[in-house]
């Protein structure tokens, strides 16, 4: 799998179609992009590699992704990235997350769930994942950070899913995973930015609801949007009612945007995302 | 048709069904709601009014409504009210709206355009309404809007909907229309509050615009949502694309908004709206 | 709680609520609805019980529900029905109504799952509830229902949710259950009735894929409907990615409908649903 | 603009895009589809025209596209195809179609508008397109065809949209236009073939309402489907209001296939449609 971020210029699509070809790729799914605004261009090829010589084809390639200043990554889709998942109270995010992955919708293993509170302990022994309760307080915060990183150094983690955690990360963790951290937020950003947004969404009397999907960045819910849904609610619905139809939006863009991370369909460029089909 | 709002206290469903009852009404829809916090009660009842006594039945209901300090509306749904639309260069809301009025989706009666451009005389006309082209520059709207509530008032208009208007009315002009003014905003509000939202939408890299009906208040963007839809975009679509589908909401919160305000449906408290099935 | 289920006559509204205003109900909520056509009335009045008399309340009314022929039920919010979960191998959404359950969502117990296959029974014993393996073939079928129904009336189940449980169950075995069993069929019905309904909208080219909620009745997918939904498909989705994506959907429709059935905001009249909000 | 259907191989992605790049296009969008159950390959190249030589990339390309077996289409988007649109009594959708083609949302001409009714004549007098005219009974449904054809092909006409037209077209006239009629259904196909939807629609009890646009083939109902849309209904909603609710989904879904089918998105294989981005 082949995933290409560059300035736009004539012959791309050629140069990597070609290179392909000639090694032989029986092609899966391709799918490209320009911006024309920003000139850029991005591109996904998915191959199959029995009697593929993906040494040779590498060699060559990157050769040529030298000459077109090309930033591009080639992955293995049978590999499956080590996942961490941050957890606090609320544990329908992670209930859902463990059970897509045990039935094989996220290609991706789940060594470590860290939390500041104990609720996850059962679950994550039922679905035999190693659990880190790891309290903190204003005080202990930035000793608690180091204590994460260790482990997620320790485990290989590449992807981190903030699942309903409750803590803002310092811009030091973050930087430790540029892109590689995927948070939910409850509210259909840009509103409701910060804490409460339920609380803010009642009082403004909005007509639906919303969940966003985002890669978290220094700054607090302005990282690349993944995924954004909503739901319909009504005068009927108070506070609780909103919090709880909000679940099933905060369910669905989490495990959406780690699913399409895993599969190598998101490239980042500025402040968005490009979702390969 | 009855729309009662008072403070919620025990007896008022009773008492209200009782007198219609012993009037003789047939009821064909009632819907009622408590807001609990708020300690308010909302009731909407329509019945039939052949062999109906309605006079007989306010001059009692009056009685029973000063004792129970309700605030509330006795409406004839064969009433159709006057509606004006103001519109400035985009004529997708006025399209809309003018055919769902021909073909009796609106209950009411267009007596009147408004307009700071020309460009929608050719369409009044064909759907016989009167055009008013009154050109606005900040150094003449004063006079404008003072030109706009003279004609209003000349052709008894009750409510005005700004299909897409693209001056801000002034505060001086929104009292003379409390809650009576509806106005489309092309963002899906709060996010995007102001000028330009598509803009600021594919700035921001979000994966669905929105579009929100309100009442226009003197705040601006502030007032009570009626309605709001979203539809789904992807890093495919440029601004154009964006004005091209959210043209799709627009048109749906609008004329939503205003068929729902005809049929009496709404109810408003504080920034809130209650929408009656 | 109070459900009213009867022809349409004037007064029905004027005599409930008159009658519970001189027992002084505190009402929470109260919806009703007529069926014009069908000459039918439906009414739902929930009420604080605090220094409520509900005997002698129940008592009055039975007498003036006599009187005019309404089918009605008395039901306690602050009972917890038992329901009883089928599934086969798929254990979407056993999990998804465990969690639910767990979380406070849905307002039942659950003292037991049945299944065909043993793939749930890990499941079970996480959240503490009974699991039963009852294998099926052709020839054992007759005396598996009848271990099924023994183990459901020693239980004292009151609602049976069929969580995609792959078995046709008897007539013999619904007429036990009438209007309580619920099932989820995996496409938008009345399209794709019976078996593998994802091979044959994949077939078919369709462009949404769809779930479905309802009564089982003793003719296959006819029961009452209580809920729908649908997920946008393209035409890069095969077969698999029409299943996955269908989870959701079957997911949200299930829970919505145990959810109200319990909250005891659906009636039933010929082969439709009343939803009370 | 190139549109291209083949049975897959290796090399059509880096032959097509070679080519391309030898000639210097400059490449806006580009997408391509495997259906590798079917072993069909589809591609669709958008490049800007400034300073490319047409005619001998198209030479160029005839011979390429021989060898391996392609059907393919090389169309200029500044061409815009002539659309006659049919109607009969209800407007709504062919109100929407020609603003929307009036303010630049669907590339194309509407040189005519043909009807079994009268109704449709002001508005085409409107936007001055040429009306006809043509009743149709049983009797006579066999002359008027032939009328009909005769002015699509006086007129140029390459597609047509049936904008509710109420009429079923005979397969001799069906044949003519192969893949080039686009008819609105209003139900959520395959579910309510055939007349009377919504009444059937009301009669199941359904939760959502559809609609649904396809191309025309000579069994009814059945022909690839282009697109699909619901709206939420509840129990409140008598036939009038599934009307009065699907006739948003009719303008939606019937809109995009046509502008879809304008801007060569659409390749049809079978009984399904690839719909390219």
């Amino acid at each position: 799998m082949l995933l290409i971020d560059c300035p736009d210029r004539k012959g791309l699509v050629a140069g990597v179609s070609g290179l392909l070809y000639r090694h032989g790729a029986n092609i899966l799914h391709a799918d490209q992009h320009q911006d024309h605004e920003a000139g850029l261009f991005f591109m996904r090829v998915e191959w199959a590699l029995d009697e593929f010589d993906l040494d040779r084809f590498q060699a060559e390639f990157q050769a040529m992704a030298a000459g077109m200043q090309m930033r591009s990554r080639v992955d293995l889709m049978s590999e499956r990235p080590r996942v961490a998942l941050f957890v606090s109270q609320y544990l329908h995010c992670l209930v859902d997350l463990l059970h897509r992955q045990q039935i094989g919708e996220l290609h991706c293993s789940i060594p470590l769930i860290i939390s500041n509170h104990p609720d996850g302990e059962e679950l994550a022994r039922f679905y035999n994942v190693e659990f880190c309760h790891i309290p903190i307080s204003p005080a202990t915060k930035r000793e608690a950070e180091q204590k994460q990183l260790q482990l997620l150094r320790d485990r290989g983690v590449e992807l981190i899913a903030l699942a309903r955690y409750m803590q803002i990360l310092s811009p030091e963790f973050v930087e430790q995973y540029p892109l590689r951290i995927i948070n939910v937020h409850h509210s259909f950003l840009p509103a409701f930015i910060g804490a409460r947004p339920y609380q803010a969404a009642f009082g403004r009397g909005v007509k639906l609801i919303g969940a966003t999907s985002h890669y978290v960045t220094a700054e607090l819910d302005q990282g690349p949007i993944i995924e954004q849904d909503v739901v319909r609610i009504s005068h009927r619905d108070q506070v609780e009612e909103l919090i709880m139809k909000g679940r099933d939006a905060e369910r669905a863009v989490l495990s959406r945007a780690v699913m399409w991370h895993l599969e190598r369909r998101i490239l980042c460029y500025g402040k968005k995302t490009v979702i390969f089909d």
